[in-house]
């Protein structure tokens, strides 16, 4: 299970050519109601999307309500699509990694940390690289990029709704959802990464109480390990199943 | 009538004193699903929102249907809000003038043209300056500048769909808007302009019919002519109602 | 009394109907000298001006003598203003409120403060926004934004002046004239602002040694609470006099 | 055969998979004594660098004689390493392409266009992305991106140098070069590619005297048409060879 | 005779060794009222300074009255110095150049064609690099760099004083003034100089009616041809005078 | 013995008046291979150069071996410069300063310091404005200026290389240079130095184990004291020399 970063849609099956090479079957979900921005386009519409005022982006959109809030339909999908994948012919339901980088790991984090509350099958690994939407409050303070800053733009206005905005985050927040990880994980943090600051990637991982590691990139911003984090990744899995 | 530029909602009263301060009432309208940044919080959902993938942003948010377009709303929301203000208790229905800059100035542009295909009120008088969503083709073109840029950052992903987003925006370009204008019209434009660049706003005021004016603000940007551009208005409206 | 940011103009009556229209006369200092940027005009002279070397601006003009630096007049302006506001028809000289936010916050608290020292009516109300010129040493080490950069750039040729320049800015550092203010104060300060940093406003604001209270906006930067201070001040004033 | 971008290394086998899903053999072409940025290592040396005096950067090694400059060495290099694909167990000699965007545009423009004056095989067709390195002179002119700029930045210090730097990248241009193109190409350009700026690749592309087809992405930069233009890639070449 | 660059202050007599090492006498004129900005500091006041509004800065200081225009000043300091440099003991008063680069080159060329004018001493020739202040009217069209941009926010908040400001300016233009040019003169433009627009260098070339020479930098900023043109200047002056 | 800083060339006689103007005579070194920018033209080719991989710029020229590091061969330069000079005619070998800013002060520093372990002459005094390319480590950590953002390029790329190439760095570091320096050595630091953050000066002014002083300058960038420790500097020598 690929999950996309913000702003990126699912493009095309030779956009994803990693895995089926490295002889996993990949299935990739499209962020719903998101375009693409200069890279892959996507095609998922988000009919449940129109909710309250919000600043142009989408970790505004529904804010005021966590069952309005994007990201609830986004995890959601993400569950599903788990689900469709494993009911796919040819996947192995007991050898599904979930796997994504910046939104894409927030988004493989909850799926991960999700199945424990859910019927259904459940993830065998989650591959996470510096994950966005974690430990959000610590974020919006220490770092001023998009997409945290959408939060920070849109509180500069409404004033007074600081503790709603964080509440309804807060059932999203991945530092919580990390909590219910079982699964083995591997992470990935950059040590100067703008965008996705180290501290709430490290604070997820600590709080992840499942089997896991952590490679550090010292000397990166929001790509991450890149290629050799993806190295990594087929290195992980092939020790762990084999 | 009040319309908001790009971003902005509807504040308190206290925002909006200018108007009543020189006899006018003042009506108002909350552009929908903006929650303002920076400045101005809004408050009015869009509960018809929803739809196909788009960027951040409000320029794309329906952009492959004119019936779901975002505009096709907002431009909606204009007229009625004239009638009810039209209705309000107070008002000369015959004496109403719809007023904005930027995006406020397309709504306002809008609101005027419409009328002509419209029952109900009229308006008497509009004040467009700077008017954004004016001239789109260009205007993509010549400026880089938010939020045109967002078609850009969209047409960028979505390559093949450049015919069927200025197919859209035909229904809502204010050049196109601009040539049903039969009320009398003050323009004003600032030739520095990077946001709504100053051809936009000059074809769209050659494309009014009705009787008009413009004002040019040579060392200007978006920021037009600002403090004396309201006082042309209000000496406009002065001279047009004695 | 409304003093004015650093480089606005007075503007025009239609610019300052917000306290009018909440029932207090308002009577707005033009600042001498300043001709605006971008913004409102102003028209007022400083023909005492013509000292030693500047840097543009007017925070270094007449820097090496405190009898001639700049914001010696515009002190001596502002509280002259208040006596001639106070002695205005139709003008209770007991409820006369000093306002203004970064250079006019800096403005207003001198007024509010230099009165302990000075014959003739006193302000019976301080409303202090996000003040400039204050607790400047510390400013000029923390923040890289103008108007503070502008004493670093001329530091940064006068290699030698740095003591002579900061004991002129003793006279007029809004840190030192807190400390003489006893009437009533409305501050406000923004987490975020690098303008004028919180920490320096915080000082001013621990210094002052009468009534007083501070709005914080967490999520804000030099705009500070922009409109809903505006209502806060509102209510504190209604509060204050009945 | 894959060439680079400018500053970009070989990086590692699964770096490299689209072209092997789609059913290509794929041999990738390191850039001599470039590290990567940022993204793919390279670990190939340029023993032979070394010559005179240079701003950082590979565009002005050597400039002062076209037998010691830089770009001699990698358009050797991509010639050999083409010998190198042809001789290789499983691939058919008569159908090699040669492909790369930006500097890899420029070297795969190259080999394809010198294999005419060079004895040994010849690759079938050219897949020519936004080439860098290509009609110069106006590049410098209109565009301020580096890696263009090295050259004004060389320049601008080497004041008397003009001529001799252009005659030495006369040898280079892939304006020139393009001249002796026979085999078919598929060229792709995006209009608002502020790097390798439309007209310079327009240039060539009317240079090209062999079977051309060209990709116009009128809202990309440097991207260019990305995923797309894999996808018309893939659909060119099995046009091509069935 | 030297004259200094915007925002520079005269320095010390070991920043100005290059002419006295090439056999001449040299005379540093410090700008009144110029601080100097990270460089060399300047130490003459501007005691008659002081005078209408203004942005910050030396370009709009004075600028609704051409007699109390801070330039007025400058040229008027140019030419009394000059007079002194030929009252000085060993200096040749036959053999007095004027030098300056970007409001030093303003000056200097002010400073040559004034004399056209005035009783006394005349120079012998003019070296006049990058001059600012020089058909302003275009430049404030055609660039956004500072120091012009200074008269851009001046009039884009004193709306209505297009007219006045120009008329002033017509009186210290480079272009008006530099048809007075009688004595030889080496003038230099950088064709890539944001600040000092060459288009605005080669209307005050063209319009110097005595001898003259100009040395174009194609591929240089405002640097000009910095160390080169200093050697042009030192063979100019030598060939000039044997 | 002037030594260069990071990408300047030798340039001409007349740019290196002062020293001779003082008294002094002055060999300045060419920093092999490097051209020079924006600046004065250095023509001096670097024949050795041509090592392993690198990205643009001579911080990681040969960085994966001591032999080969570019800065190898540029302080055998630097000493063997010292050995001509002590040698030319005219010349006081015992009165020999190095001296140079930022890359020149690392030249610098390594000359004085290596002259410990080597036959021949030895400097007197040495120099040492902003130095660059000491105590590395931290640098990288605590800047995000080039040229040491260099290497953190060159590490975000080569992520498995950090070990060797700090290696490479510590035979070079100014920090381990600094504790062989026995001549009496003038420092200068700027507080606010983005280039060559100030920690890393202080760390080899206090390695320093000979007669040492240094000059702080508080407000300034990399320009440090600029026509002020050129003041400090002749000052210096006068003392020590009498």
């Amino acid at each position: 299970m690929q999950y996309l970063g913000y702003g990126s849609g699912r493009g095309y099956p030779h956009d994803h050519t990693v895995w089926p090479a490295a002889g996993f079957a990949v299935l990739v979900m499209d962020t719903r109601g998101v375009s693409g921005t200069g890279g892959m386009p996507g095609v998922t519409p988000d009919p449940h999307g129109g909710s309250g005022p919000q600043v142009p982006g989408f970790v505004t959109a529904g804010i005021h309500d966590p069952e309005r809030y994007y990201h609830r339909r986004v995890f959601t999908d993400a569950v599903r699509a788990l689900h469709a994948a494993a009911a796919a012919p040819g996947v192995d339901p007991a050898r599904i990694a979930v796997a994504g980088g910046s939104q894409g790991g927030a988004i493989a984090q909850a799926a991960a940390a999700l199945h424990a509350h859910l019927p259904g099958p459940t993830p065998a690994a989650a591959l996470i690289d510096v994950p966005f939407l974690t430990h959000v409050r610590r974020a919006v303070d220490i770092t001023d990029s998009e997409p945290y800053r959408e939060l920070v733009r849109y509180l500069s206005t409404r004033r007074h709704d600081v503790d709603e905005v964080f509440a309804t985050l807060s059932y999203f927040d991945g530092l919580n959802l990390a909590s219910y990880g079982s699964v083995p994980a591997l992470y990935s943090v950059a040590l100067r990464d703008p965008v996705c600051p180290p501290s709430t990637v490290f604070a997820a991982y600590h709080a992840w109480p499942g089997p896991k590691e952590i490679r550090v990139w010292p000397f990166n911003q929001h790509e991450g390990g890149g290629t050799e984090q993806r190295g990594e990744q087929l290195r992980y899995l092939r020790d762990l199943w084999g």
